[in-house]
C-alpha cells in the first residue's frame, strides 16, 4: 500500500502498534467477536470500502490500515487518498478486502481511530481557514485526551496546525506561578537560562502589558504568550514586542474570535479545544461479504 | 482519603494504574519537568485545591488522586466530593499539598483526566436528565475514543446512565452484514442461539417493521435495535414488541430529540456521542506555592 | 498454512502472541539453547512431524505454529488437522521444515501448550460424550489455571463444550454471599436487575428446592445454578423450572456421574477441573536433523 | 504479616506481581466484578478464612496475600502457615479483613493460585514420600504449564522436590539428535565441554547400556539421564557408573514404580506429570460480611 | 530517607522504577539468589554500607534505593551525601538495614547503577574542571548506552554538564546529508524554520569557515555545530559568530585538548565519550550479617 | 538477509526486539525524527554502509538489521561480514538501501549498539590475544551495564571469551559473607551441596591458600575463584588444587598482568572491566541520499 502519513508529519511506527494493539484488545476482550465466529463461516471473504460520510480533513489511515492487518494479515489494503486531505462527503477513502470475520472484528477499533482523529485535523483546519491570509500560526496545547498525545499532535499537523510542547520536557513554559516562587518575571527568566541547555527554548506567560515590558526588560525568553488578552490590547503587546520575540495568543481562543485575533500580528493562536473537545468525523464502512 | 469511586461502578486498580502511567509517561518525556526544576526549589512545599470552574457531572476523582500520588508518594489529598455528584461551578473538589515540583509536574494530566471524563459523565447526565419521567434509561456504545473505553464507560455510569456491551465479546450484536451471510433474520437467529452460552445475550438491528416482525416471530432474541427510526415508527415497534424484548433506539439520538424518543416508550436510547464527541468539563488547580 | 483455529471458537492473535513470546522467554533465559548452540552447527537445517503419541482432541495448533516462527521466521509449516478434531493414536498433527537449531529450541515450549491444551479439550471431549444423546451440554467454570483463561476456554470450546463467564465483568453469577448481604432472593434480584445493563445476564445459585422457589416468584433471572445437588433432587428442581428458565448442575460433576444428571433434563453440567485439573495429552515431536 | 514463602526456595516478587496482575486482571476484564458492584454496599467490610477442603502440601500463600492486597490495599492479613507445610483437611491457613467487594471479587483468582500450586506441591510429596528411605531425590523437568514455570519450580521445592533445569540455558542437557548431529557420544561431549562455560554442567541422556558405557568412557559429563529403562537395568546402570556421575532415571516414572526405581540407587527421579498434570488441591474460602 | 536526586536535574519515578525492575529481573532470573537461599536463613537481617572506594562525582542513589526497596520492602536507608557531590575515596555514601537475604540479593544490581552512572559523571566533571574560568560548557551527545539515555543525561547533569538533545524530536539538527538533499544551507534553513513550531530551537552543523558564514547570512538558526575544527579555527568561527548564534565544538573532544578549546570563546563543548566509553567509579558494599 | 549472529553464541529473538524497540522510542521520543520531516522529501530514497572506522572485532550486526528494519519494512541488506570476526579499519560491514527519512531516523541508534557491543567483544579479544599460548580462557563477571546484560556476555562470546554466570541464578557462588554466615567453609559447603539440584555449579571464593586447603579438604565444590592473588601465590595455588576443581582468577586483572596470571596455569580469568568499562569502537554511517 502507499504510504499514507501525511508527509509534514512524523507517526512513530511504535505509536501505531501500541495504539493498534490496546484498541483492538480492548474491542475483543478475553472472547473475541463472538457474533460472527456464531454467524460467519470461518473462510468468507469480503470487500469494503471505508468512506468519509461527512467533508473534512482526513487523520488516521495508517491506523486503520494497521488495524485491519493485525486481524487478517494477509488483507489487501488500496488507499485512495493520505493524511492530512481535505475530502468532500461520500469520499471512498480505502478499500480493504479479505476474511469477512476479520473484517467485521476491526471495523470498529478502525472506525474510532479515523473519527477521532479526523475530528480533530477537521477542527484545527477550520481554525487554519479562518485566519487565512494572516502570517498568524494554529497551534495546539497539552491540553489533549490522556494517552492520545502523539496521536493528537500528529491530527493538528494533518489540519494544516503546528505543534506547541509535546510534554513538559521539551521547552520551558514559565507560568505564574513560577515566577512568584522565583521572585519576580527577571528573576525567573535568568534562573530559567541558567539552567537550560542550548537547545530549550523559553517562553512565559503574561497576563498584563506591564508583564510584559519586564519580560522585554529581562531579555532572555525566546516566546511569550499573551494569556487571556482581548483583541485590542493582544494588539498592543504585539506592537510592544515589536518582533524581538515570538508572539503566542491563548485563553479563548474561539473560531469566532479568531480573525480578529490573528488580524492583531500575533504569531501564534493556540487552542486545546481542538484536541480535547473536538467532534468526531463521521466515518463509516461499508461492507460486501 | 476517602474512597471516591462512584458507588455504582466498578473502577479497575489496573485501568488506574496503567492510564496514570501512560498519561504522567506521555507528558514527562524524558527529561522531565525542566521548567520546574529550572525555577523552583527542590524542597519547597505547596497547597492547591481541584475546582471546576462550571457546573457538571464529576468523574474521574480517583485518576487524580493516584496523578499526585505518582510524582510525590507523600503528598496529602483530601476529597470534597466523589465521583457522579453534580456540582455547582467554583466547586473544590480536591485538595491537595505536597512538593512543589510534584505538584506542578502532575497538574495538566491531573486535570486532562477529569476534565476529559467529567465531560461525559456531563453529557450522559444531560440525556438522563432530558427523559426523567419516563422509564427509559440512557447508555452507550462501542464508539468510544481508542484506549479509553473503560474509563469512558465508568464516566457514562457516573453521569448516571447504562453500559451498553464493552466490547465485541460479552453479547451478540447481530448487524446487517450478519444477516445477509446468514441467509435470513431466523437462520441468523438460530445459529446464534445454537452458538452462544447460557449467559450471553443477543441482540439483533432492525430497520423496519417487517424485520422487526421477523425477529418476533423466531422468537430467540433479547433485545432488539431499532436503527434510525423516527419517533412514530418508533412508538409503533414499541407497540409490536409488547414487552417481549427489550428495546433499543439507536441513531440520530440527540438531546432536543430524547424526550420524544424516550416517550415511545422504548427501554433504551444508545449515544455515541456522550463518548466520542463529549466537550471537556472545565476543571482547574488553584496553586499556592 | 491453512488455518488451524477451530472454526467455532474466537483465538486473538494477542492472546497467542503474548502466551508464546512468555512462554518462550520463560524456556529461552538469558543464554538460549546453549546445547543446541554447542551441538549444532548454525546453518543446519531439520524437518519434524508433530504426533500425537495417544488418541485425543487437538487444541493448540495455532500456538505451536507461532511458536516455531518465533525462533526461525523462515520456517515452513503444513497441518494435517486443525483443532477441535479428534484423532487417533500416532496421528501427524504438523510438519515444520526449518534451520535446526530453530526447531530444537521451539520443540519442548511448541508441545507443552499442544499437550496443556489438548488435555483440556479431552477432557471436556469425554463429558460431551457421556451426555450424548441428551439436550444437555458441558460448560466450564473460572477455576482456569492463573493466566491461561482464554486459553483453556477455548480448548473447551475445541472438545465441544460451551462457556461459561470469561470473568467477573460479563454477566452476573449472585451465591449466597450476595444473597446475604443484600437480605434475601428476592431482594438481591431486584438490586441486580435495578443495576445491570440490558445486555447482562443473571444467574443465580440456589442449594435447596425452596430457593428455587423463591427465585421462580422473583421472576428476575435468566438462569438457576443447581448446586450440588444428588439426581433426584436436581430432576425435581428441573420440574419446578419448568422451561422458565436455564438450568445449570454445579458441584461434583464427575465423569461418572454425567449421564444421570444430564437424564434429569438440566440444560448445563459446569465442571472446573476440566481446566484445572486436566491431565496432558502425550504429544511428541519426531525430529531428523 | 510473616513471611509465607517456603524458607528453602526463591520467590521473586516480580514474579508475584507479574502473576498476580495478569490473573486479576484476566478475571476482572473491563467492567469488572459487576455482581458486587450491584448487590455490596461500597463500604461494607467483612472477613473471610482459607480453608484447606482436603490434607496435602501447601504453596502460593504469598501470591494469595497479593492478590487480596491488590484489591484493597488496606486489608488485614494474617497467616497461620507457611508454604512448604503439609497441613490436615479444614485447616485454616490464612484470615483476610477488608473491604467486602474487595474481598469477593479477589476470592477466585486467590484460590486458582493455591489450588494449582499446592496441587504441585502435593503431587511431589507423595512422590517424595514413596521413596523416602532411600537416597533417591524428586526433581521436576522442563515440561511444565506454559506461563508458569517459575512457579510450578517453586511448589515443587514447597512439596520437597528438587529443580531440573529452569529453561534451555542454565544447563546442557545432551539428547539423541544432538548425538546424532554430532556424530556420537564421544564428539558431541567434546563439543558442548569446548563451548560450555565453567559454571555450566553437562548432562546426556542415553537409552542403552552400550550408550551409558560410551559416556562414561568419554569421560566429560556431570550427569546422565538413564530414559525410559525398567528398574533392572537402571540397577546395572547405576552400578556401572559407580559414582563417577550423577543418575537422573527418567521416562514413566509413575508414583506406583517410584519406590522400586529409587530402590536401584539412582541419585534423581524426574517427573514430569508433577508439574503438567497434577490435580488441584481443594482450597476454599469462607467469607463472613 | 531524604530526596537524594541531584537538584539540577529531573529524574523520572518511571525511569527509576523501569530500569530497576529490568536490572534486578535480568540478575534473579527465574531461579533468584540460589547462593543465599542455599546458605543464608531466611529471617537473618543484616547492615551494609555503600562506600566510594575512589573518590569522584556521585550519581545513582536514588536507583540504589530502589533497588534495595525492591527486594526488601521494609529495608531501611540512610543517605549520606546525595547525586551530584564529589566525594573522596573511602566516603560512606548509604546505610542499608534489612533482611540478609534481601540485602545480598540487590548488592550487584544497586552497584551497577551506581558504579556506571557515577562514572559518566565523574568523567563529566573532569571536563567542567579542564574548562573552569572560561564561559563554556559542556554538554553530552546522542552518542549513549542503548536503553540508558535518561539515566546517562542525568548522570551528566549530576557532573555539572549540559544537555544536548534527548532525542531526534526535541529539537533540530541539520547536518550534511539534509543539506545536500535541501540544496543548499539557505534553502534548508528554509524549509526547517517553515515547518518548526515556535518551541524548536534549530542547529546546524558546519565544518569550513564558508559553510559558516552562509549559514550567518541565511540568518534562520539558533545554533551552529562547529565540527571537528582545530583551535585556530575555531577561535575564527567564534570571531564571525559574534555573538549572533550559540556555538557548540564538537568532534574529537578530548580532555587534553578541552581548556584549548574552551579558550576559543566557543559556548559549548559536545563530548560523546562521557556516556558511550566512561570507566564505571568503584563503588562497593561492605556487609555484616 | 544471511544470518549475521555469531555461530558460537546464542542472540534470542525477543532480546533483539526489546532492545532495538526501546532503544528506537528513545530516540524518536513523541516526535519523531522532526529534522528529516522538515528536510527531507517523503518518498526519497537512499544507500548507506555501515563502516567500522578503525579495527576491531564487529558485534551487533543482528541489532543494526533490526534498527533499520523496524522504521522502514521494505529496507534492503546486505551484510558484508558477521559477528565474531576481526575486521580491519575502514571494513564496510553493511549496506543498506531505503527510504531517506527510514535511514536517517535509525542512523544514531544503530551505531550505538554496534559501536557498544564491540567495544566489549574487542576489549574481550584483547585479553584473548594476551594469554594466547596458554590454556587459560577469558570469562566475564556480572559487574554489567544495567538492562544489557544478556547483549554484553553475547557480546563477550564475539570477542572469544566465555561467559561466567548469567544471574544469581544459574550457579552458585559463594563468597565471604556467605561462609561468615554458615561458619565457615566446610559448613557453607554442606549447605550449598544439600540445597542445589544436580545441574547447579558450585564455585567458592578464597583470598587465602589456608582457605584454598579447608576448600580442598571440604571436596563439595566445583570450582574455586581466587579472589586478588598475585601471580606467585596464583601459582601456588592453582599447584595445590591439582586439577581437582577449576580455578578462576579473579580482581585487578588488567590487559598488563593477563600473560603473567595465565602463564600460572589458572583456567580462566575474570574481568569485570570488559562489559562496564569499554570503550566504544568507532563506527560510522555513509549514507548518499
Amino acid at each position: 500500500m502507499t504510504n499514507t502519513i501525511c508527509p509534514d508529519a512524523f507517526l512513530s511506527p511504535f505509536v501505531i502498534e501500541e495504539a493498534v494493539t490496546q484498541a483492538l484488545a480492548e474491542d475483543l476482550g478475553r472472547a473475541g467477536d463472538v457474533t460472527s465466529v456464531a454467524t460467519v463461516p470461518a473462510d468468507l471473504t469480503g470487500r469494503a470500502v471505508v468512506v468519509a460520510r461527512e467533508a473534512g480533513v482526513i487523520s488516521g489511515l495508517p491506523l486503520v490500515e494497521a488495524t485491519f492487518r493485525k486481524l487478517n494479515a494477509g488483507v489487501k489494503l488500496a488507499a485512495h487518498t493520505r493524511d492530512g486531505v481535505a475530502v468532500a462527503a461520500k469520499s471512498v477513502l480505502m478499500t480493504v478486502e479479505g476474511n469477512a470475520r476479520g473484517l467485521l472484528g476491526a471495523e470498529r477499533t478502525a472506525l474510532n481511530f479515523i473519527g477521532h482523529l479526523s475530528g480533530v485535523a477537521t477542527a484545527t483546519a477550520a481554525f487554519v481557514r479562518a485566519i487565512a491570509g494572516t502570517k498568524a500560526r494554529v497551534c495546539c496545547t497539552r491540553k489533549t485526551t490522556p494517552g492520545l498525545r502523539a496521536l493528537q499532535k500528529y491530527a493538528v499537523r494533518c489540519g494544516g496546525g503546528f505543534n506547541h510542547r509535546f510534554g513538559l520536557d521539551d521547552a520551558i513554559l514559565i507560568k505564574d506561578n513560577h515566577i512568584a516562587v522565583a521572585g519576580g518575571i527577571k528573576l525567573v527568566l535568568q534562573r530559567a537560562r541558567a539552567a537550560a541547555g542550548h537547545l530549550v527554548k523559553i517562553e512565559i506567560e503574561v497576563d498584563t502589558l506591564d508583564q510584559l515590558r519586564e519580560v522585554l526588560d529581562a531579555g532572555l525568553a525566546d516566546v511569550v504568550l499573551l494569556d487571556n488578552m482581548g483583541s485590542a490590547m493582544l494588539a498592543e503587546a504585539v506592537g510592544l514586542v515589536a518582533g524581538r520575540l515570538v508572539t503566542e495568543a491563548s485563553g479563548s481562543i474561539t473560531l469566532t474570535r479568531a480573525a480578529a485575533i490573528a488580524a492583531t500580528g500575533v504569531d501564534y493562536l493556540s487552542s486545546g479545544a481542538i484536541t480535547h473537545s473536538s467532534v468526531n468525523l463521521d466515518v463509516g464502512l461499508d461492507i460486501e461479504v
